[in-house]
């Protein structure tokens, strides 16, 4: 068997013009589908605008990425439309058990779709990255456009490494990766599904990711928050909704009295539309005290809760005493964590929680862009930062999250402290924000 | 870019019937090319007859490995030649700083060489396997006669593993690898080189192994032992003799007389085809303590020593003190440590001769054959074990090595006793032989 190069494959390899990081929509989570479908039905005129926020300001993500590079992926992303194969398994497939989930409007309403257009600048070594428009185009930025950023930042760190550093450093984050998993198999009941899309270090490491947890643990990988990925290894796709839902109808609201209230207007928005496990309340976008002090009632008959700023065990023992408070029994009920989570993190948790609560790990940053001690040198370029899209208006008005952590409160400052006045500033401790 | 694939490649993966371990004539040990020089020129009609000894009894080879396919492996490698290629680099190459280290008569004698017939048998789940014949011919079936039974053993350790654990498997070796390069990298005047044909995991991994060095220490790999492998990347071919020659020039003594000063006949021999470098003495074919007090003036002339069957410390030592004794400066001299080394020891023993002698590390073993921890459970098909390949008669009488390490003796049990008795059993020590 002589040596063997393919000579089409090595000539193509060497004149491509782009490596493209997003080559399908579905390449998302999927939550931003599920929102999608309702802010279609029920908020199809609302502009909101997207904005790109980088919390680790330390890192000049404009210096470390050529602008070019982004435009021509960004650019890239616009020119993709669902592919029939696509339409035919989001109509055909079950989520969460259902089948037909989406409406068959909804999906004549996805044929067409396409990613708007953006604004993109440089500014002080950072990119002012915004989408502006219609918030049922404007939503479907989000996930694509961070995983274009972590992807490129990436690909910038590493374009010095040679065949051979790079054959190391993927070999290192492959057995980091499992010693991981190996770890995780000891749990028995563990629920841990795949929530890195935004943050990856590349597409093609998450597939990765994603196939080790479905080699390692099996049954005990639930599924992934990638659409795509879902799709393609018939794993579940898992995800419910987010913290745009509060922020825009709370921008929205015309008073204090509707500010206090938007965030279970948005529950019922959503029971609308979904029911089962996909009842999942997001309490902390302008603090979980506050949230849980003024909830309805039925909001404790809900599924579950995904308490995403705080620690996994001070912020779920906060939502099992809301239950019991509210006479529920905690062990009915679900709770999903997914807030910077590593193994340690989920173990502890695991341990806690384990007969006392139903839960589920929604595995980010930590899981598919985890490259610490895998270059030769220290490489602060592969260290995870923390950026996030978040809507910023909506029809003109600013947006606003709290958050339990004051660190990743986002919005204009006057609003904030309206905000703080409206919910309170109960139960908010500053923590550091790592990704 | 579309999900590729090739084919032709597939469909010839599919169906090729033998996937040979031995692809080259020069995929062997350079010592071997010389000292076959050497037998060529001077002891052209020796019949010697080498056999496979495991000194592993606890594992059975013939039950892990299927001895048709150990057949097709050592027929295939039969139906190899030199091809002009390797010719012309044999002819053209300079070897330890020297042109034209093989004669035009002796690479003549080459160009036809072919490797002998073989006797295989299995007996008590071990395999009987003997290379009758001229010891011209014969010599050369050692490295690649174990190069397929360790590669064999290899992949029947790993024939049940899915695509996912292996790509696991080579992923955590590689990370294993790279941490000792890291550590080796740390001794600013180290010399090593790779030994690791015979007792290597994979062809492939060694070639990966090789480069790992050369890429992560660059001049302090100073070559490797391995022909092929020093054509194809441009590294050094390093080597000078083995024991097979003390062995048989002992085999073929006619009194006590002949036996006591056959090992010093070896380097007289030697020293008519080759100078400077090569002046390694190998001193523990019949215990390395009756070698240096027997031993002749001039022998304190060479340019150093191989101790290969003590603690690389304790072994050195004994030559530093018999260059002392003799008047020679050991810091002119030449240490070259080739037993079972990995890299605590390497560390210890640069450490402790750093500036009292001139050193090199030839690493077998634990570098190309180290996957200890890397499979998903233990797997002791994995774990190398002490298989040689050692010259057993010579013109009908028996072989025999003593080494310093009882443990590492082999031949007949009456001759080892009549070489005990004319050698002395001064500086024997019993120590454990993993590899």
């Amino acid at each position: 068997m002589a040596t063997y190069t393919d000579i089409a494959r090595r000539v193509y390899n060497h004149t491509f013009k782009l490596d493209p990081i997003i080559r399908s929509l579905l390449d998302t989570d999927f939550y931003k589908l599920l929102m999608l479908q309702m802010i279609w039905g029920l908020y199809p005129d609302v502009e909101a605008t997207f904005s790109l926020i980088n919390r680790t300001r330390s890192v000049k993500l404009a210096e470390e990425i050529d602008i070019d590079e982004l435009r021509a992926q960004l650019d890239h992303a616009r020119t993709l439309r669902f592919t029939k194969k696509e339409m035919i398994w989001l109509a055909g497939n079950n989520f969460y058990g259902s089948k037909r989930i989406f409406s068959p409007a909804f999906l004549r309403f996805l044929e067409t779709f396409q990613l708007p257009e953006y604004r993109l600048e440089k500014r002080d070594g950072q990119f002012v990255l915004e989408f502006p428009g219609k918030w049922v185009e404007t939503t479907m930025w989000e996930i694509p456009a961070l995983a274009i950023i972590n992807e490129l930042r990436s690909r910038a760190a590493m374009k010095d490494y040679g065949p051979f550093t790079l054959d190391v450093l993927y070999a290192r984050a492959k057995a980091k990766m499992w010693e991981k998993v190996e770890r995780l198999a000891h749990l028995p009941d563990l629920k841990i599904s795949d929530f890195g899309t935004r943050r990856r270090h590349s597409f093609l490491w998450q597939r990765w990711c994603v196939e080790a947890l479905k080699e390692g643990i099996g049954e005990n990988f639930t599924g992934t928050s990638n659409v795509k990925l879902a799709m393609d290894t018939d794993l579940e796709a898992l995800g419910t909704n987010a913290h745009e839902l509060p922020m825009v109808l709370a921008a929205l609201a015309r008073s204090d009295e509707e500010l206090r209230e938007a965030p279970y207007r948005v529950l019922q928005d959503w029971r609308s539309y979904y029911g089962g496990n996909l009842l999942i309340v997001l309490p902390d976008a302008f603090g979980t005290d506050a949230f849980l002090r003024d909830a309805p009632d039925w909001v404790a008959d809900w599924t579950g809760f995904r308490p995403d700023s705080a620690p996994a065990i001070e912020g779920g023992e906060r939502i099992v005493r809301f239950w019991k408070e509210r006479g529920r029994d905690p062990r009915d009920k679900l709770l999903i964590f997914s807030d910077g989570l590593d193994v340690d993190m989920i173990e502890d948790a695991y341990l806690h929680f384990e007969g006392k609560v139903r839960m589920a790990f929604g595995w980010g940053t930590n899981l598919t862009n985890d490259f610490e001690g895998c270059a030769p040198e220290p490489n602060p370029g592969l260290d995870p930062i923390s950026i996030v899209i978040k809507v910023s208006q909506a029809n003109g008005r600013p947006a606003v999250k709290l958050s339990d952590n004051p660190a990743k409160a986002t919005g204009d400052a006057r609003e904030i402290a309206r905000y703080l006045k409206v919910f309170g500033e109960e139960g908010r401790v500053e923590l550091p924000v790592k990704v």
